[in-house]
């Protein structure tokens, strides 16, 4: 992250007293805060054709084990869907599957609640890792 | 911003590490997050008296363009209106037009829900800048 | 906050460019973000067993008073309660009750909305403080 500069898609933008934001902050990244901005592909293909991007943030809130806290959104620009899904929630990331809240929509996905359930797919450290989201909407206007 | 420190309503509090706090970072803010404070008007006049106040945070998320991810409030203080509106959403600040979610109501905005629409009325540099913002509520008990 | 970082619950990640999360920010803590994963009791006595733990970030969003930004999630793992709640509004502190948003919620709380109320319960310095969070819900599927 803080070695790759030119092409990250996240950054550590805030970090405790004992951090230095050019690597995880110890014990479980606690303090960290991290900004992304990642592509969305419908399979687990990094390269496939991103539907759209993944944006926002989330910090890491507890000192013995990993856990995160997570609001992003996610833009549509598909030929498919155009429009906007965001979130919130708590991510206990070690859990095998984790439910965080749908709060909004805009465009394709105007007005949608619901539930997105997080897996996380691939994890390669601190430098790389993927996360399957299902999502399943119980309100959605259009 | 750095520079104007006692009228300031708005201060980088995070920023990757190769920011400064100081001055927004490169390329394109990148991982800078501000907190700010700003007075809400029903017109584009800085002076109008103000019907309450935007409260919240942004983090500037993209590296070959200006993008952000906002999340904040309007608490709502005239004789007219008391109460709250929550929102959230993703912001790709060169487009027209960007649509973010209302997330939550207190008060007179009792459990709205809806669309804002954001645009960009003025901007000065890293200054100032002023956004026009359409509120459209879809559900709102009162 | 700083000087007890072994069972630290709640850490400054991000501070204006003169904070330097040792300690909060002067004047009311201004620009100060703090990430926290607490825990929630029924009652008012921090040795009661904790239903749950409350997990997010605020930020200090004000110069010339206490304001907060919440967005935060209480995490439920009870034998009554397993789910979550998500919240997210504006906190002015010095208010002797502040509604802020429920915007969703996941497991025992599926689909939630709401409002909540904070009261401050206790109060003691920078060091320590107890929320009382009274929740309303209004919208619950389950």
């Amino acid at each position: 992250m803080g070695n790759n500069r030119n092409n990250a898609t996240a950054v550590i933008v805030g970090a405790p007293e004992w951090g230095n934001k050019t690597a995880f902050a110890e014990p479980f990244n606690f303090g960290d805060l991290v900004v992304f901005n990642d592509p969305i592909t419908l399979d687990n293909n990094l390269h496939s054709p991103p539907v759209g991007r993944a944006q926002g943030m989330y910090v890491y809130d507890q000192q013995n084990t990993y856990s995160a806290w997570l609001s992003f959104t996610f833009v549509f620009n598909s030929t498919e869907h155009k429009g906007s899904l965001n979130f919130a929630g708590a991510d206990p990331l070690l859990n095998k599957t984790r439910d965080i809240s749908v709060i909004g929509g805009t465009g394709d996905f105007f007005m949608a609640r619901g539930i997105a359930t997080l897996m996380t797919d691939s994890f390669e450290g601190d430098v790389y890792f993927r996360l399957r989201v299902d999502i399943k909407l119980y309100e959605c206007w259009k």
